[in-house]
């Protein structure tokens, strides 16, 4: 049996604006698995090696879950265009690039270290239509210690026909080639992703419902992001009085599914976000970026949605969840300034970004025992000291001040994966 | 006759959303006034040392008009409060440290190098009413090779009396000893600070006044930031039909005076900005932490009022003017969201970050000739690239992706003044 000890200022999210914290306490796990946090070390693990990391913070690892893997190269490029230029101008010519493997892998190693550097270790992922490249991009995933699902998108209608288009019959076989062949990656799982409404046809969208039903597998898309692509699916779907009933008619509305963004969604929408047991989750970077409004995360939260966060590279500019954290205040602050309502504290945001993430692969939150040990390690002792900081205090430092060097160490599913 | 002259790719902002962009070009100074930008080196050049940053970009350094220097240990602390619990709470507390001069050593110099390194090469800075520490922060930057103005802040009610109040004739007393004391520095000159209108008595305001009309000295302070703030500010000054009018009665408005803040300004105090001169000097990312508003930027552009950027560190959690160009192009897009009006793009917002804030300092807009050198060396080419990135892309990449790492080297008032 292998024993992880961690000892420094432990800092983890037990619920929903709760902080629980324990100076200089020890984080154990026992072949990768929690154990607990405890303020002295118990006496069973005596003599087992501790890493001691001093005055550094051991915080969970953040959950990523929603982002576009091909468009890490686009990061901070075009965000003066609206939505549909920007696809049309920046991201579809960049995802057409992944028909060559060798670019795929040079962007995937990339864009893999750096989550792992970011103290990202659960993600769900948009992959491109290209099933080699969704292959590498799980490789390179894998390798680097990352954990979650990635998606081969599927888009046959409405898109960038000879460019980024498949047909009906090619985005089957293709999406039954890529789960034959990546079956074996022991952390990194499929998860059918139809990319948004208005790219597949029904024919699709049918084949894409009875695998997720034949194969238990999850789901993710986009949801009622801007309202130019509401209309838009209201003319598509005129059976379906709202936008999320063209994803559940076709069997992709449950506990196992993941929707960005849902802006727009109002209370019958959110009520049945609620009552599938979907996934909402909020991309504030993106949807300020592309002007697409600001969701009301906190009515969510109050009526029982489940809310995750999430960086959407590459309609978000940063790929750390410390901004997305941070992201996540400030929408809240510009909603209240609309509507007067209350907006997120930094403990409930932190909240969002890593134990409600981790919530979707079956985590209980904090560093609760029997969870798999995701953790990260973070220095904050080059900052000046205004007085005294309290380990919340220092945390939401951390946050606010972002800054990827700070991180020293990152553990994903009981590895460590990255040291600086 | 000393020569610098850089060759890289060159980008300047030479009028508000315009950028004139140079590939491998080069930038020449004469005893540290710019010639020009140059597609080839003019002959009268040959033989001096060229500079080659290859594929680098040479861009303005920023100018960050509003900051208060005693509150960078506070960064990204305690932003879940309202202002004026904030101030209690955090910012006197902190700022009373100053009358430590060890303290203020320790905390300017790593401030100074700080802003080197981010590019920021002008200041217009509150120090703490500590004439010492003034005298310290005002050494440190003059040793950074930092240039602008700094203010001993003026205090002598409604602050916080026997930790941060001064009474109004110590204020007057040690106004006079930090101006005698602060003559000799080169770059860093004093500029009248009145903390703000509630926190100053009418006898220390008019002798700020005269003394500004005596020694030509330029003011800087806050103006309607919010309306808490402004319903003290009219119950404190009867008289005057709106806040700016507080500071006009005693001679601090005019073309010389930076008002930070300026979220709740209408058409009428405008319009007395425009006729007088005064600066607005913007800081997105205070005014969203602290739930301020987002001011009317564009509005004001418009009618033709001057406006600057600031980072207003510690109600903004971020040094990097960069950061300061992404969060006003972003907090034009969340006023869009209220009001549809157009957003700020990332070249009007550059503009803003530097010709704009230069223009306080007497200089022409862009690298224009006559002007002193303050210019920064960025590189890039780490970042994976989409597609080959026209010279205004690369720019709006480096504001989103404001990687300090990524600053190379940066020249303030002819002299180098960091390099990575």
């Amino acid at each position: 049996m292998s024993i992880t000890i961690l000892k420094g200022d432990v800092v983890s999210a037990p619920a929903l604006g709760q902080l629980d914290t324990t100076e200089q306490g020890y984080l154990v796990a026992e072949d990768g698995v929690i154990q607990g946090v405890f303020p002295a070390l118990p006496e069973r693990y005596a003599g087992a090696p501790v890493e001691d990391w001093g005055r550094a913070l051991i915080l969970q690892s953040l959950a990523d879950l929603h982002l576009h893997a091909p468009q890490y190269p686009l990061m901070g490029t075009g965000m003066d265009l609206p939505l549909l230029e920007w696809l049309n101008a920046y991201a579809f010519p960049t995802e057409a690039r992944y028909a060559d493997p060798d670019y795929a892998r040079e962007v995937y190693r990339l864009l893999s270290r750096d989550l792992a550097a970011c103290g990202t270790t659960r993600v769900c992922m948009f992959s491109s239509l290209h099933t080699d490249a969704t292959l590498i991009l799980m490789e390179e995933l894998e390798k680097a210690g990352i954990t979650g699902f990635v998606g081969k998108v599927n888009m046959d209608r409405n898109s960038a026909p000879g460019l980024l288009q498949e047909t009906t019959e090619e985005s089957r076989r293709e999406t039954l080639r890529w789960l034959e062949a990546c079956q074996d990656f022991p952390h990194i799982k499929p998860i059918l992703t139809p990319r948004f409404i208005p790219s597949c046809t029904d024919g699709l969208m049918t084949f894409l419902g009875k695998l997720a039903q034949e194969r238990g597998l999850p789901a993710q898309s986009h949801l009622s992001e801007n309202r130019a692509e509401m209309d838009w699916v209201r003319r598509l779907h005129p059976d379906c009085a709202q936008y999320w009933e063209a994803y559940a008619k076709y069997g992709l509305w449950n506990e196992r599914t993941l929707m960005a963004h849902c802006v727009w969604s109002d209370q019958r929408e959110r009520a049945a976000m609620r009552d599938s047991g979907v996934t909402m989750v909020h991309c504030p970077d993106s949807n300020l970026n592309l002007c697409s409004g600001f969701p009301q995360v906190q009515v969510m939260l109050r009526e029982g949605v489940k809310v995750a966060l999430g960086s959407d590279v590459a309609g978000g500019d940063r790929l750390s969840m410390f901004d997305a954290v941070a992201g996540a205040v400030r929408s809240s602050k510009a909603r209240r300034m609309v509507d007067g309502a209350d907006f997120l504290t930094v403990p409930e945001a932190w909240y969002l970004g890593t134990s409600a993430g981790a919530a979707y692969f079956g985590e209980a939150p904090g560093f609760a025992p029997g969870n798999a040990l995701h953790a990260i390690v973070l220095s904050d002792d080059q900052l000046p000291q205004p007085h005294p900081l309290s380990l919340s205090e220092r945390l939401e430092r951390c946050v606010y001040r972002r800054q990827p060097g700070a991180i020293r160490a990152v553990w994903s599913a009981g590895r460590k994966i990255y040291e600086a």
